[in-house]
């Protein structure tokens, strides 16, 4: 696996910096090479975004658990259409709600800047009580933490989440297979564009917002259909093109992607020309990807559609073989372009 | 329970103080006030430092979790006998542990600012995979976030914890009975000697180590003992003194405690009347209260003292009715104390 990174780590003498948070490649190496290297087991060497957990036996049955965890440090805390409140359940449930299994409790953990105003530390309790609710989880143990002025930046929010497999589910990268088709269940770039429009003042006609949204009713709909269905990703930091990407080299596949069939919205698409941004590579927080056999493709995009988190789906691309596991794209004007991993850092704390 | 709050927090006006995060009264009342009513479900209502979890049937069994979370924002990160690496693991691992239920399981959450020296990162690292392994758990799903320099301190880590209970345990504040012995692991005060030690760059004779350590294999030896457990608590931020306190007005009693019989270490009370600070307010990371009747004491006392993390485990007191939920203390001088809540913020960052 590491032949992808250029140069090993200077451990020694080396510091962090931006594009190890940035969900690229750089990011991935320090996954590698420090933690998944220390922390070594089979659940987390399977590289999903969550763990997926067998309990010991009752009754001889071994039930069979999600676990994941994300720390949210995005600025600025409120942006249009959400703060960092629904944002950090909203995520954490996505990621709980990808393996397949039906997300239940969160923890939350705060980390608290002396001096944040108790009126702004409530809005955002606020939501996240109630983007709890919306999703159907509870919020069963926390934890707050305060430090000195100047040494965070408002609030930083940490969630876990468990869920529980409610039938022999497995869906896994490893699971996807030559020949499947991609699928994503809208418009790409809304959550990034939102944050940095709001980061930098800009002004639109038609205001952008983030798609930060639960996922796990989409989920179980696409369950109940009956679709054989390989792997599910939420495309975050990175983008689409860098989960992409992580997900060919996992599943030791290629991906080939048909630019105009990839949603966009307009204004979307047009900010990102004016400020140089590619959506491809931005951060959403109410999308996923998925994979199922492309003779069920359609039927699985027409359930995607039915629902409120689905009705933009698309099916965007094809797996291919290809031992590079490379992800290339027909562009709309007919070329090919490949589609790499993020190698800096597009927007940095949008999440 | 709103009564031991003298005024109401000010949410429309107020700013985020040291002492929301001292683990003393103001820490609770902002817990309460605005957390747990946000929030409010039954786990988090029982108010304990972990949540007990009830997972769907399976096979007619309903298998039960505990589930625990901590963010760590210690400074200094390094400090003698430890750094923030096994703090985050030995501290969640606790919480899951003092429920009776056994951790199996541990999330990690890194919140890493721009600059910090990869060599220091290692260690951590390093150093956390140690801790889980010494404690039996794996690390098994993680998150990485860079913020820029100045936004964050060198590293903050949250974990969250899952554990299994594999017997009808139910150890919990609310089992606290009328008669019930006290009884302390060990030494309280070292872990935040420590720390103050290593920040003020003070020089002693005999180096105060933290007691960070992991409690799972303690409690183990205890349950199996067949001594009736009522509950177990880690006495953290806010000392000995705070959790008794919290654990009081949760079970609706009172304690009274003998000065002579609650044991700290030599060095430990010098540093502490050097400096005046009151051991009983200083936070521990590798000790536990527990409750048992007072015929089965010396029996728990006998095992606990078997057992590395409790040889030097002690009966401090005694669980009586009063009304007020008072915790007093028999002075070694023949008097009588009031051992209140902490109040403001004795060692700010200590865990």
């Amino acid at each position: 696996m590491t032949k992808r990174f250029e140069r090993s780590l200077d451990i020694k003498n080396g510091r962090v910096d931006m594009t190890h948070g940035s969900g690229g490649r750089a990011m991935a190496q320090l996954i590698e090479q420090m933690f998944a290297k220390a922390f070594d087991n089979p659940a987390l060497a399977e590289g999903n975004d969550q763990a997926r957990l067998t309990l010991p036996m009752v009754n001889g049955k071994a039930p069979r658990l999600a676990f994941s965890t994300d720390s949210y440090v995005i600025s600025p805390l409120f942006f249009p259409g959400g703060n960092i409140g629904s944002l950090a359940v909203h995520g954490t449930v996505n990621d709980v709600a990808m393996a397949g299994a039906k997300p239940l409790w969160l923890s939350a953990g705060f980390i608290l800047e002396e001096g944040f105003p108790l009126a702004d530390l409530a809005d955002i309790i606020e939501t996240m009580a109630s983007a709890a609710k919306e999703c159907g989880v509870q919020i069963v143990t926390g934890d707050t933490k305060v430090v000195e002025k100047g040494k965070a930046d408002g609030v930083f929010i940490n969630t876990a989440g468990v869920g529980v497999f409610d039938e022999s589910l497995d869906l896994s990268t490893h699971n996807i297979k030559v020949g499947d088709a991609i699928l994503v269940s809208g418009t790409l770039g809304d959550h990034g564009v939102a944050v940095m429009a709001e980061r930098e003042k800009l002004v639109f006609d038609e205001p952008v917002l983030t798609d930060s949204a639960p996922l796990n009713g989409l989920i179980e709909a696409m369950v109940k259909s009956g679709v054989e269905l390989h792997a599910l990703r939420d495309p975050t930091r990175g983008g689409l093109a860098t989960t992409l990407n992580e997900m060919a080299q996992s599943a030791s596949v290629g991906m080939r992607l048909e630019e105009a069939a990839i949603p966009v919205r307009p204004s979307v698409r047009g900010v990102c020309e004016i400020l140089g941004l590619d959506p491809l590579y931005i951060a959403n927080e109410g999308k996923l990807i998925a994979f199922c056999p492309a003779a069920q493709a359609e039927k699985l995009l027409a359930v995607m559609r039915l629902h409120r988190e689905g009705r933009n789906a698309a099916i965007i691309g094809t797996v291919v073989e290809d031992e590079n596991n490379f992800v290339e794209m027909k562009t709309s004007f007919g070329g090919n372009r490949m589609v790499d991993w993020l190698a800096g850092e597009q927007l940095p704390r949008i999440c």
